[in-house]
Order: C-alpha cells, then sequence, then structure tokens
C-alpha cells in the first residue's frame, strides 16, 4: 500500500471561487489553441461557457486576460495578455510551492510520529 | 474585492483518495457522539456509508480506528482507537501547516509580483 498527499488551492473573490485547476487549464488552453473556440473544444466545454469564465474572471479578479486578434488567415483568434501570463506564473509558483511543502510535511510529521 | 486562497489536501492510498475532510469530519462527529448511528445521522449520511467509509479507511490505511463498546444504558457505542486519534493529529499538524503555508506563499508571491 503506497500512501500518499495530494493537495490543491484555488483562488477565490469575496468568498467566492475565482481561479482554480480548471480555469488554469482553460487559459493555457487558449494559450496554446489561440482561440477561445479551439480551447473550449478542446476542454469539452461550450464556447459560451468558456467565456463565461473568462468574464467572471477578468472580472472579479480585475486583470484583462484574453486579448482578442482579427483578421488574418483564420479569422481572428485570442492570445493572453501579459497580465494573464503575469498572473499564472504566480498562481504556478503558489501552486508548486504548495505540492512540494505538503509532500515534505507529510513525510515528517507521519514518519515522525510527530 | 477580497482576494484569498483556499486550500485542501486528501490522503490517497494507491492513488485512490482514502481520507479528506469529508471523513475526518465523521470521525470528529463519532469521537463527539460515541455512535456510528449518530454520527451518520448528524453528518446526513446513511449508517450504512459511514460504516462503508469506515471500514475502506481502516483497510487502506492499514490502522484500526473505530472500537464497539457494548452494553450499559444506552446499549453500546463506538469510540475512537489511540491509533486513530494519533492518525486524526497527524492529519491536522499537516493540514495547519498547509493553510498557513499556502496563505504566507500567495502574500509573497503575489504582492512581490515574483
Amino acid at each position: 500500500m503506497k500512501i500518499t498527499v495530494k493537495s490543491k488551492f484555488w483562488i477565490e473573490a469575496d468568498g467566492q471561487p475565482v481561479f482554480g485547476r480548471g480555469r488554469k487549464e482553460l487559459l493555457d488552453a487558449i494559450d496554446r489553441c489561440g482561440s477561445i473556440n479551439r480551447a473550449a473544444a478542446e476542454m469539452n466545454m461550450s464556447y459560451r461557457k468558456a467565456w463565461g469564465a473568462i468574464r467572471a474572471m477578468e472580472e472579479r479578479l480585475g486583470i484583462r486576460l484574453i486579448e482578442r486578434t482579427t483578421g488574418g488567415p483564420e479569422g481572428g483568434g485570442a492570445v493572453l495578455t501579459d497580465d494573464a501570463r503575469k498572473f499564472m506564473a504566480q498562481y504556478r509558483a503558489v501552486e508548486s510551492g504548495m505540492q512540494q511543502y505538503v509532500d515534505e510535511r507529510f513525510k515528517a510529521v507521519f514518519r515522525s510520529g510527530e
């Protein structure tokens, strides 16, 4: 039997969840696909739902996350703003630190019988 | 807008969740009520489900968690074993350390714009 510990965290605005793993994956997908439409399809999410999530995040975090691009051979798309990239880098910094902390704390507490 | 960070963690055995907030609350309720039956009622959970959860935890963690008491004016009940108390104290030690760590890390990363 292998006992491990898992953790997650999310950001709340006025007590309401506003950013967590799912929305991070949506933004990552937009970054990769260059399009909200394609990102939503990849996430098995409707365009309407993806767009609603983006609007909710932008409003509640007070950050513009997505910039729409127009024209070009594929008829426009969407890219992450610099603020979105910065926010996601910060999120990842907390995320990676947290799992590492929890792993270490778990080992220390459970092995020592603290 | 007040931005905060929330976190949770749980323990897995061979990749399957085995102990988290819900089961911790169940054990706390048994400790308080002295009875699986009353604890399950307090948690809005069937006796069958509560008992199944206890059996699953005991088996997968390899710890005896509950001791049944027989007789007495209320016809017997259930108490936590010393091993259960020790396990829960360890769980709480990781839990409280984690939320504190995440709070501090979140403040450090987001305030500094790291």
